[in-house]
């Protein structure tokens, strides 16, 4: 087995080059990069279609699936920028893989991208995409015992994103220890609530990005 | 990156030995062995839990997770014997990892195993752990797109469960779809819909599993 540690090292060794190579290229074009992990179905897309109408600041969308481009194409449909990566069986994407994805992107007067990793609340946290920040999103339905069980991604998030809290009053979820979970694997990053269907939480959100976006921009000046 | 799909074939080819082992195992002590793949909160544990007031068989579980032993700890509330293999970050289980733990399990007048695997709907479809089936499980909150999107495992299942049905008036699921998808990349599996809070479709998985039970045993008899 140590072969194949040693190898996998060296791979992701050699992905963290790409991964610097995209955080400079954002740094140059001074634009905001968010890599959004979470489960299958947990609302991902649909987060960044409620994103649209609201932003005060222009996106584009990397999606990663392994197969089909139905998440592309839906955001399409609200007139959002979305380039659609299927990574045939791999469980996340990787820096070399999303930088290909960037040469196809105009990056001209465009002030966020986001990134849709592979519906997984494991692998993708494991890996640097040149991201200013990976933003980790759980669903009401899932239950409120994932930040424990996978606690790499709420560790690291910079942000945390509850999903689905519409659904509250039908499904068994203890939002109390959800929130102290959090908080013992990650004391501040900002927890926000959302209802995608009525649109709860959302102006927080874009607020948040907003906020982050400003302050890049103040950084990289 | 050809070295490590050679490195990575070499460990699966190595890993069909364990399975093998583990097949035997199940054959000669006449247990049906399930491995049961879904996303986080899909509802494994639960059904797990509801399938132990009906079941007409005695059976255990192996629990697969990154970390903590909640799921274990929830089945020995009910009076179910489970093991908890905690992964430490590996997304999956794996075929050796499960033999050691069959060791400390005992195998008389044991009916079913479950394998209850790590919440991921993508690297846990490639590994073989000598069971008979994979049952693949997806809830409605999650969407309708999945099979679509994870088709190694859609494909494969030998039982698609789909759960929390209670909850479709709430949840945007086109559940034609779904059921058309499924069948696309698996014309005969059946589909089996659960509401495990209300207890709808456990009786058809108990008596799904029973079947399958009954026919092992004719087969090594």
């Amino acid at each position: 087995m140590s072969e194949i540690v040693t190898i996998q090292q060296a791979v992701m060794a050699e992905d963290e080059k790409y991964a610097s190579r995209i955080r400079r290229l954002m740094r140059d074009n001074k634009i905001l990069m968010a890599n959004i992990i979470g489960s299958p179905g947990c609302g991902k897309t649909s987060l960044l279609e409620e994103t649209a109408p609201k932003a005060d600041f222009s996106f584009a969308v990397i999606e990663g699936d392994l197969e089909t481009s139905r998440d592309a194409e839906r955001l399409a449909v609200k007139n959002i920028k979305a380039l659609q990566i299927n990574t045939k069986g791999c469980c996340h994407l990787e820096a070399h893989v999303v930088e290909k994805a960037l040469s196809s992107l105009s990056l001209d007067s465009l002030d966020v991208l986001f990134v849709e990793n592979v519906g997984n609340l494991v692998c993708p946290a494991e890996f640097d995409l040149g991201e200013d920040f990976k933003a980790a999103v759980a669903s009401t339905p899932e239950g409120a015992d994932k930040p424990l069980k996978y606690p790499a991604l709420f560790a690291q998030a910079q942000v945390v994103l509850l999903t689905k809290v519409d659904l509250l009053p039908y499904v068994r979820f203890d939002k109390e220890l959800f929130l102290r979970d959090v908080r013992t694997l990650n004391p501040k990053s900002p927890i926000i609530e959302l209802d995608l269907i009525s649109g709860v939480g959302v102006e927080e959100w874009v607020s948040f990005l907003s906020d982050r976006l400003r302050r890049k921009r103040a950084h990289v000046d």
